[in-house]
């Protein structure tokens, strides 16, 4: 059981407003933390947010816009403020390399640990660790912009040794067998593997949009998330303007959710034109069942299916 | 009559704290909006400070550390966002003017408005208006950096016309001699200018260090100001750190204050170490008469010498 929660670090699209600063998303999964974007101040609410500049890290930029990106100069340098050690590998469009080598040359700075940057060229699996994979797919947007998946790889059921041992099974091949799911045959009898291994425990899929119009290739890309994070710029009067700056509607985030089978619906990235986001809930909830507001500093804990 | 007040948009030094932003300081004279350096962040307290986006404005950034001016790239976007349309000129040294060059091309934005990069390369006055100049003063710190003065020029005193008139002066010449402070005589008689014209109205000075160690040439550059903003990353216990790394302790702001005959030194850009600057402020009031320390949205009216 790895614990998993998602930390909102800023809900605002474009320009900040007194409640939201602008975007990124941490989401913290046992040791590690993987933060998707970095918006310009995201640092002051990843300090509010009682998160640690030194802890095992991976960065998302989902596109090269300075809300999206700015912020990783400061979060940096207040990392090697903090004598972090760690390196740190960094996910992004090509410019995104040029913009931390230009900025550390102009601005002067230099740091304490390796940050690696990650060219994303294509989309497909950018990350394979023991337990979890992180992929990519584009994303429509006024520049080259990605959208993150992490899956959880299904952890096969647990074992009863007990009943094993009570069926006088020897441990070895047989057990094997049995943890991959064959039946066998032992003093004469069939044990069904289901009888000795409960049933696959389910990684968790979650999803995040970045800056997109809704398409086709987004729903297959989030099918059956657990929780999809998707931009909700606009309310529904603003569709126009939604499809001319390249960003969706709260509807058009439902109505995806709705195509992947998705159980829960996170809208974030607000025009600074909402105060509140009550209407674009609404809208959404319309269309999609389980639907909510991100905003800054929302923890969302994120359980396994069986758990909830 | 110039309605003058400061506004401190950010109050840390290097990292931001759950209270403090990075550096920047508002300075509100009349119509017009002078900034002093745009840490990471700023514009949020920008906009939480009710500031105008659209209002007449020249920006100062006293050296190119990523605290003082990666804020500037979020700024000059929200401006365009709000449709700005007034130019405007920012001050700093030539590296400035590489920094949003490349910025601007590597995160790929527009501004519907011009922005003036003036390179300074030398000491003394940079910005000559009808009522002020601002001057700057290289400063002392681990990269080139910049202290800034706006001095207001004296006023001519009011001319109490129904005194001129009481005495039968006939308004021209006469009027204007006594204006310049010239006696004249009068059907027959002395009239000194000091019977028709007030005292010259003294202009304001205000001072800011930007990153610092303390020099008797920064003390001569804020000689008689009214209002001195001063580094005071450190308490007096850290005065190693503070030469390590070209910054002042609370006391030496307070020695450099003494020093030009300040009447009240703001201190600011304290070290993440400060939850509260109590100690700060003790350490430099055993020093100098008139000290408080800045805090973030803090703001500081400034009056002039006749007022108080």
């Amino acid at each position: 059981m790895v614990d998993m929660q998602l930390v909102f670090l800023g809900t605002s699209s474009g320009a900040p407003t007194v409640q939201r600063g602008l975007s990124s998303i941490a989401l913290i999964r046992g040791a590690e933390l993987l933060l998707f974007d970095a918006g310009e101040g995201m640092q002051r609410n990843f300090i509010k947010a009682g998160l640690a500049m030194n802890k095992k890290m991976k960065i998302f930029i989902t596109h090269m816009h300075a809300d999206h990106c700015v912020g990783l100069l400061g979060l940096l340098q207040t990392m090697e403020l903090q004598g972090r050690e760690k390196s740190i590998d960094i996910y992004g469009e090509p410019r995104l390399e040029e913009f931390l080598r230009e900025n550390m040359r102009i601005i002067g700075f230099r740091l304490t640990f390796d940050i690696i940057v990650r060219k994303i060229e294509k989309e497909g699996v950018i990350v394979r660790e023991r337990d979890y994979q992180v992929s990519c797919c584009q994303a429509m947007h006024s520049v080259p912009s990605f959208a993150y998946c992490l899956e959880e790889f299904d952890r096969p059921g647990v074992f009863n040794v007990a009943e094993a041992r009570r069926l006088g099974i020897p441990e070895g091949d047989l057990y094997s067998k049995l943890q991959r799911g064959e039946d066998i045959v032992y003093g004469g009898q069939t044990i069904r593997s289901s009888q000795i291994v409960g049933r696959p425990r389910k990684g968790r899929k979650i999803g995040i949009s970045g800056d997109t119009r809704p398409t086709d290739r987004l729903a297959r890309f989030f099918k059956d998330c657990d929780l999809l994070i998707f931009e909700s710029t606009y309310s529904q009067d603003k569709q126009e303007k939604a499809m001319e700056n390249g960003h969706s509607t709260a509807a058009e985030a439902a109505t995806i959710a709705k195509k992947a089978d998705v159980d829960k619906l996170l809208l974030t990235h607000f025009s600074a034109r909402y105060d509140e986001t009550s209407l674009l809930v609404k809208e959404a909830s319309a269309i999609h069942y389980n639907v909510e507001a991100a905003e800054d500093l929302k923890v969302v804990r994120v359980s396994y299916k069986q758990d909830s």
